[in-house]
């Protein structure tokens, strides 16, 4: 907890999300935070005696030139104690993007500067409010699109990985001590571990590695979201299918092929897994240029997709296409659900789901138009999309993919040392394995992560946090 | 101040935007309020003693079965005082949506149910918090697009237009007083008000009428904004002037007629006049019927602009175009600015220009490629959307469109007033046209506003406010 880097100056930022709403939020941290707030408010009563501390006052803000900004509520919460671990004020106004500007910029005339993306909880995080585990918990809190991912993030905010961490820190000093004593004493009585069992030791550290590791695979879909494309030739209902997924009709529909000239992407709910969804546009040779580079686009996406959809008109005769057969290679048989579309109507060649399937590739019937199997089709692609190892726990313990890099590369050190051991490695030469390993779990806290870590972790926040 | 109309439920809803960001409130309005409030929050603590009045506690939100939502501050506003003028509390949480949606359900399962849109304002407004003028002036303040019209808001909410309102009152109810007098002491020595001292009283508060009505004016395009189309053939450059506006390329332009089949729309802030920037489709005959549908769209839109933008390309010979001459013949001279783009390039025909000037048609040319002229050209769109009254002054009086309205129709009642009064109508006849003018202009405040007209107000706010 590097409390000496508390930084000096003062910082402001709209804390609420853009955009209109009853309430938008200025917040302050800072040395100067309530000297500025004082400036700003002006109490509607007049027995106010300054703001006092975690108290809701009610008046008006105003700028240098006394112009009424806002009727608001204003609030001041000293340091240590707060958020940031700073004084910070909070000014609670109308949620009006011209006024939040105003008293943003008026506060920045009084003494602040403007925040960067998530420099308030930086400063907790440097302030030894929160370790880097809880920091980049409360981002993903925030980004979290389901019940799963947000609840895996409360975890992680209320110290769950930290407290994990700390445990396999804890284990690893034992192992570094039980090596110490060995080296330290060698002539001595002392107890010197065998061989064995030190590598039983550090076998079972890397159990609980493996446990948080798996955990951390089993909510990656459910945090991420997948990305799931439509692809196939033109007018076999891609729109009419993503339209049907979406029960709007963003996507511009008619009888008429090449509608769709760019790619159009939309976020789905697939019963905790989200999931963007992209239609491209149709594969179809075509002279005109703006559809082709539409088209272009369309195809890097499909080729990237966790999942694509392969949508055939199981009412026309089933012709392959290059294109198609171009994406199915790309995407192989685990990526891709063929969508034999049109269900409701007859099937003018029943044979072409037979040939798909015989190909390895899993079919499924709808009718956009009806809804018919779409159910069936929504199992399917939640399946596909989480197959290997299933929903994690819940409230599990999940590391995000930073923590998860650094897990991996203390197991691979672990790994290391264990074939050490058995190779029979002096234990003064296994010292700085245990070591290298713990100082890569201790990263998970951000007790030893460099600036320039740092500086990535909080640069992905958006500005207010 | 209807205080017996008190709703005895208790209301919940998200207060901030919609969105993701640092803090996200959910807000609690009635009886229960406090109830439900202490039912979710669990303070950090150990000392708790139970939410107390305008103070902010730190904790935790969990539902009915314990699990924790997030990590919050909590308040609680005791009415009569408080917004609403009932109890309320607030619940400061992250602002991510899904632990929002979850503390809103929580609530609503520990005994609030969703709010409606406007539903804490009109109760502010029913319990005698705000008059009405003040609660619509809340919905403009958020809807507010520039610093003048959240300046206008501004006046209102703080009561300018009520006590405007209220001046016009006491002074029709001096007049009635005089009316009353006269016909109550018909026999009496009472100074019975000579004709034309009484006509000029009357034309008195006209003139304070007319005068709010001017402000009003002056305010509209500022505070409703302007709708902008700009028409015009096939590949004149409508969609690469309309990325020259916005600084972006949201529009897809391309080098071949036809690329924007239906319309765009953008904001656009012309030094305090909020404009929708409409970019129709090409005026091309087409067998397309996805364009030609579009195309629909786009000329219904352009007909009801408050200004058009005729496009022409200056670099190609001009020749006149059905669809463009219909719109221009809908618009009229003086909502039409003729834009010869493509100034950069030599002009094929010079006399465009000249030949449309000649019609009254006022022309600015430009190169949308090169930015030449585009400075000029938003000039002359802000003085033809301004001309007419110029800019209201700062911080003015100025009534809404349903209070225009009913300053209108009291206008109307005293204009009639007055020509009675010449006409000779008996002073006993007069005071029924003084309590009309009197009721319609006791609107703008609600005191006297019937219930559908109240439901109309309201059901415009965004929900949370």
């Amino acid at each position: 907890m590097p409390a000496s880097r508390l930084p000096g100056d003062t910082i402001a930022a709209v804390a609420t999300p853009p955009g209109r709403g009853g309430v938008g939020i200025v917040r302050l941290s800072g040395p100067l935070a309530k000297a500025v707030a004082t400036k700003l408010f002006t109490s509607a009563r007049p027995d106010f005696a300054g703001l006092r501390p975690y108290r809701l006052h009610h008046g008006t803000v105003r700028d240098a030139s006394g112009r009424v900004l806002d009727e608001v509520m204003a609030a001041f919460m000293p340091g240590p104690g707060s958020y940031t671990g700073e004084d910070t004020a909070e000014i609670f106004c109308h949620g009006a993007p011209v006024v939040l500007a105003a008293v943003l910029a008026a506060a920045c005339a009084a003494g602040a500067r403007p925040a960067g993306p998530g420099e308030f909880t930086k400063r907790a995080y440097l302030n030894g409010r929160l370790d880097l585990s809880q920091a980049e918990a409360v981002a993903e809190l925030i980004a979290a699109r389901g019940a799963v991912d947000a609840s895996l993030a409360l975890t992680r905010l209320s110290g769950g990985m930290g407290e994990a961490a700390r445990e396999l820190g804890r284990a690893l000093g034992e192992l570094r001590a039980g090596v110490c004593l060995a080296v330290d004493f060698p002539d001595e009585e002392v107890e010197c571990q065998p061989k064995e069992a030190f590598a039983d030791g550090v076998a079972a550290v890397m159990d609980r590695i493996d446990a948080l590791l798996a955990a951390g695979r089993r909510a990656r879909p459910f945090r991420e979201g997948a990305v799931v494309a439509l692809f196939g030739k033109v007018n076999a209902g891609k729109s009419s299918l993503f339209n049907a997924f979406l029960g709007t009709d963003r996507a511009l529909v008619a009888d008429q092929p090449g509608t769709t000239r760019d790619y159009l992407e939309e976020g789905l709910d697939l019963d905790g897994v989200p999931v963007r969804l992209t239609d491209t546009a149709g594969l179809r040779e075509t002279p005109d240029a703006v559809e082709a580079a539409g088209k272009k686009r369309g195809r890097d996406v499909a080729g990237r997709a966790d999942l694509g959809l392969y949508v055939v008109d199981g009412a026309a005769p089933y012709a392959p296409d290059p294109e198609a057969e171009a994406l199915l290679e790309e995407l192989g048989p685990r990526r891709v659900l063929v969508v034999v579309n049109k269900a409701d109507l007859p099937a003018a060649e029943p044979g072409a789901a037979k040939k798909l399937k015989a190909r390895g590739l899993e079919t499924v019937a709808v009718s956009a138009r009806t809804g018919f199997g779409l159910t069936g089709l929504l199992t399917a692609m939640r399946e596909r999309l989480t197959a290997t190892d299933g929903p994690p726990e819940p409230a599990a313990t999940a590391p995000n993919a930073r923590e998860a890099a650094s897990l991996e590369a203390a197991r691979l050190e672990l790994a290391g040392l264990v074939a050490d051991i058995r190779a029979g490695v002096p234990y003064d030469l296994l010292g700085a394995r245990l070591e290298t390993a713990a100082a890569l779990v201790a990263d998970i806290t951000g007790e030893t992560t460099p600036d320039d870590v740092l500086n990535a972790v909080f640069s992905k926040f958006c500005i207010g946090k």
